[in-house]
């Protein structure tokens, strides 16, 4: 039965609504939910497809490389070639452009503008030493992302996302007439939080930039590369380093990836892949930073998978698990709030996150009273630069770690509060 | 038979002595050896020892905490609580004043000191902002400290070693009366590379250091806290945040520790100890950096050792592959060395290394010839700021990775090209 939009309904109508709705509400907080749906986080059946990794390396094992490196010894600052291969793969990059890190790709992001802010990149100048450093930030966007930038006292300019990326015009305009743009935070492909991949147009025109700073560079996290929810019906990214290499900018890429939602998050590998002349710069730091990261994990990853057809039917268990939980929000979505017209939210073929549109001024407001009834969302505003979205309406919908059940109610819920505060701010502005 | 010091010889007798010493050396030179001396890595038996612990976490077991947490999935930025619990009592602190990293020490000190660069300690300017910061480097030290400050273009002034410690007397005058002295790197309990333990009185006296900059931190590298030789000879240290406490000056140290050393290098958990002020400044940058480190490595560690108790019984095992390695060296320097008056050397009870000092002028000398011969030993000047060596003598010796009968012989080969170099030495001196 179509209902009748929210903003077709007279005061009398709504108020009726509301009341319903409260009553409905009250019922969800006498359940006592306790259930979070804040942060991507794999949920324990996701963890459970990776504890035979748990046994690849016993007492009885051969801890030695194919080289012949015994990896619990020093030594090997740059990853066991074994484990670049199978990240190379992973990525689409050569095995010579990567360099395997610790268990965080966040960490590695982190250093690497800590690097840049130290010691400049490429022989510029240090971030440090100029008056200021702006970064582009597509919003909705991550905001560990933000977070960086913010820490290092970064200027975020916000550039809209659309759903074959971001808005390219802006970005090759403002990094072509201002020199103080030094980098843009990117999930390129089932981008966080609304699950879009970036055109080939958009992939091409990223590698095609030509900025005014010589020490621009793209921070292109791929964390989502190998994350699909169906067999059939994947999203494609042009391997941007090949492009930048192609367009003749092949030192414009920081690409990092990493295991953290393959195997155990926390506990998997993270990696950089970026041109040669980056490496080297990179390496130059490295080798004063640690005398290596952990190879005894490395191998452990690779005798694991054995190779990239081995992650991929892995990462098929992980979609078998997840796919029910995405469908179910997004069918929830459609039920309960279609007709209304109070709200749209993406539909990712792959990723952690579905991205949620309340109407203006709404999202705090549900996610307050989401809270309320148990259910803790990300933080409405988390999606911008400052955790301040300045129409107050996106919120980002995490439905990986709930177990099913608990996630439609959680969804049911939602929409609920979204339903709530949708018709009251209408009211509102009827008074 | 007691023979006559090279200082005492004649042109002629120095001049048959380089005959000789030549003859047996082109000995060497045809056995074409290639052992490696030249960094503190532990041999295989030791590597060997830990194995049990690859067992630990089979596909079978419980991968939860004590209080319920999954170690497999994201979450606690600073380190499991039994993990915290086992590395306090290695480091001798409360779990409440440690956070525990990835698996290397080193890198912690590097993201300490470039934490500082970037923001400051504790409110003060970024180290990066002021024209000059100067580090303290007792010497002869480890070359990797010096490394970090060499990046970040700290002007380093050394300090003399004494048996004791480092010149108190001098870093007490330094630190008073120049504010640009932000920090000191201490290797305080069998140093790197001469094995001296700062006694009592250094400790206290460090505590009690009066630093004209607010932000100046003693940086206090305890690598070898449990690495003891000896069952009934061990050196003790004054544990120094209890002792920066007692001094009114709690927030004086960094304390750094690893289990590089004690299960697997580049496969161990590091670790910081501070105070409650330090531990909050760099939370702040600790939770942009990165989500969290490894739990699953924290708890195949506690699993493993249990205990301290465990932790102590396995040092002892570590010990006996060790101790007969560091007793050759120096017995053949005793039966080669001793009457000659070339050279001097310690007598570690602990740590990883054993340090030389041969006739001014003739350590890179002495280690060219190793090299020539096939044995790799740590650079000469590699114990100094910029490996620079003002009176070309010192030369580290780790005696660690090598197995017991290369090590006779490359240790064997090191005097011969001590005594050959000397001899050369005071012949040139008498022309």
């Amino acid at each position: 039965m179509q209902r009748k939009p929210y903003a077709e309904m007279t005061a009398q109508e709504l108020q009726e609504e509301i009341r319903t709705l409260k009553e409905a509400y009250k019922k969800y907080q006498a359940m006592e939910l306790s259930l979070n749906m804040s942060r991507g986080k794999p949920c324990i059946e996701q963890l459970d497809l990776s504890m035979g990794m748990m046994d690849m390396l016993s007492s009885q094992a051969d801890l030695n490389c194919a080289d012949g490196t015994d990896c619990r010894n020093y030594g090997v600052l740059e990853g066991i070639e074994e484990a670049k291969q199978l990240i190379g793969d992973m990525m689409e990059n050569h095995p010579d452009n990567i360099i395997i890190y610790g268990n965080s790709s966040l960490n590695v992001m982190y250093d690497t503008v800590s690097r840049a802010e130290t010691h400049g990149i490429m022989g510029n100048a240090p971030w440090c030493s100029l008056k200021k450093v702006k970064f582009l930030c597509p919003v909705p966007g991550y905001d560990r992302h933000f977070a960086i930038s913010e820490y290092f006292g970064h200027e975020m300019i916000p550039v809209p996302m659309t759903e074959n990326g971001p808005d390219m015009d802006m970005i090759e305009d403002l990094v072509a007439s201002d020199a103080a743009i030094k980098g843009i935070w990117c999930v390129p492909k089932y981008s966080n939080p609304q699950g879009y991949s970036y055109s080939d147009d958009t992939v091409r025109r990223f590698a095609r930039l030509k900025p005014a700073a010589p020490d621009f560079r793209i921070f292109w996290d791929n964390a989502y590369g190998v994350h699909h929810l169906y067999d059939n019906d994947q999203d494609y990214l042009i391997e941007i380093l090949a492009e930048c290499k192609r367009a003749g900018n092949p030192d414009l890429v920081y690409k990092f990836s990493s295991t953290s939602k393959i195997t155990f998050p926390g506990s998997g590998i993270a990696s950089i892949a970026t041109s040669l002349n980056n490496l080297e710069d990179i390496r130059r730091q490295l080798r004063i930073q640690t005398i290596g990261h952990d190879k005894v994990n490395q191998l452990r990853h690779v005798r694991f998978f054995k190779d990239i057809h081995g992650m991929v039917e892995h990462m098929r268990r992980h979609a078998d698990i997840l796919r029910p939980k995405f469908e179910a929000v997004t069918s929830i979505f459609e039920e309960e709030l279609s007709d209304l017209r109070i709200g749209s939210w993406t539909r990712p073929k792959g990723g952690y996150f579905i991205s949620f549109d309340a109407m203006e001024g709404c999202a705090k407001d549900i996610v307050d009273r989401a809270k309320k009834a148990g259910v803790v969302l990300t933080g409405a505003g988390a999606t911008w630069p400052h955790g301040q979205d300045p129409e107050d309406k996106n919120i980002r919908i995490a439905p990986t770690y709930p177990p099913l059940e608990d996630l439609k109610l959680a969804t049911r819920l939602f929409t609920l509060c979204v339903r709530l505060s949708s018709a009251q701010k209408l009211l509102g502005e009827r008074a």
